[in-house]
């Protein structure tokens, strides 16, 4: 990702130094002009704006301890994933050491970085937004959640999650066809180029006012007739001889939802159960 | 749902008689020209068609136990969710009763039958589908998946496992950054508007061929990587106080398609996993 990033920089014209633990993987970077240092120190105090993309938020205070001099007064944007704490914390440590700080994270995957479609979510200081903004459209669309430093780690896991459960879905649907002899590219046909654009899509994306208004009404089906699909689902799965986790457990979630009153709802209802932590496990 | 098809049909010019345990539900049919038949019996002899949609196959017997002899010679179109052992069950009753059976799975709501993009899946007797395929074509895009009896159902199981997967990855993404006061309308603009057409639509359609060759190339990202992503979003379900039994589950399945080898191969290889019986629960 690192690679990507410092390439599409300097694709635009951005002077561009880089650094990483193991120096020779900048070997074509440098090859294209692009600055190599021999220190962390060395790299932050080379330009304005230094980028970081880690593994966690504890490679970054490993990384940047001994660059905490350098980084004074410049700008350090930190594009890793970590928790709403770690990114609440990490701005507390930025301002102790007089670095002005922005939260990020990248929604692409490396080939796509500084391609048209790459988007790259922010929060935290408006100002440090504002005054690098043109750096950061180097790499890929910028888009400002809020002040909150938390927001963009927290987008970026949330999205996640969803990439996973929708992967899991799917991979799921597939093994379940697959036990009468379905292949993953017929069953895809329909699921991938029919259901998912056009079922699957719109339906979910009309949901998000009632889920801000708490109501579900249940005029056009109900958690009950849900759970009796689910229900089935496991059913189905157990019967087939594949993997029941997925199904069991939202099963599972929906009898809660229903032994919780939201029986007569309609199916978003279960937003109330996976709002809270769980009971048991 | 019967009140759709049998609307759907009368609309479109085919002579339709209805049965329901609760006569007084077809009231709004019958004073559109609808007949209503006092037994089951009695419906099944109006027509050469009988298409049935019940709770499940169990009731399927049930209610079609006092018509078997009308049925004797016509054709009975089950659109009731089941499991593939049902599904091969039911044909092997038809038989026996000398009755022409075709089983399918309606793929949309009530309010989408009859409508353009409205699909209707069907398998088993090929005949019977292709002699009754305008009758069945009223009701949406009928489509023909092979002779094997239990296709329909699970098919359609297997895009419902789907839309839940899909569904509650949304709801538990929205729960997630709702706990900093982010609404889902404004989530969803990103979340349904954005990423879910232009990143995960096309990662999710591009994988079929990998899972049918059994392929994970790990060139772009290895599922090592993937499992410590996973192991985050549990991390911050925890912190957050949501629900953590999804993105746990989908840990666990990682790990164990590590532990089973696969830690250098891509994501898609958990799909190794989820065709199996699961080991513990």
């Amino acid at each position: 990702m690192g690679l990507a990033l410092a390439g599409a920089l300097a694709d635009r014209g951005h002077t561009t130094t880089v650094w990483n633990r193991t120096p020779e993987k900048a070997d074509g970077l440098v090859a294209n002009g692009v600055h190599r240092a021999g220190s962390v120190a060395e790299a932050a105090s080379a330009s304005p704006v230094t980028i970081m993309c880690l593994k966690d938020y504890g490679t970054m205070y490993d990384v940047f301890d001994s660059a905490r001099d350098a980084l004074k007064g410049r700008v350090l944007v930190n594009l890793n994933s970590g928790t709403p704490k770690e990114a609440r914390a990490a701005v507390a440590w930025a301002a102790e050491h007089g670095i002005a700080y922005l939260d990020g994270a990248i929604m692409v995957p490396p080939p796509l970085v500084g391609q048209p479609g790459s988007v790259f979510l922010y929060s935290g200081s408006r100002d440090v937004f504002d005054e690098h903004r043109a750096t950061l459209a180097g790499m890929g669309d910028p888009r400002y959640l809020g002040s909150e430093p938390e927001l963009a780690v927290l987008y970026n896991t949330a999205l996640l999650e969803m990439m996973y459960a929708t992967m899991n879905g799917y991979l799921h649907a597939t093994a379940m066809v697959g036990t009468a002899g379905v292949s993953a590219v017929e069953f895809a046909e329909l699921a991938v180029g029919w259901f998912m654009p056009t079922v699957l899509g719109p339906m979910v994306a009309e949901e998000a006012p009632g889920l801000d208004e708490g109501t579900y009404p249940g005029d056009l089906g109900t958690l009950e007739m849900n759970l009796n699909a689910l229900e089935h689902i496991t059913r189905t799965s157990e019967e087939q001889g594949v993997h029941t986790g997925q199904p069991r457990l939202m099963q599972e979630i929906a009898a809660q939802a229903v032994a919780e009153g939201y029986g007569g709802n309609n199916y978003l209802a279960v937003f109330e159960v996976l709002k809270k932590a769980p009971r048991t496990r």
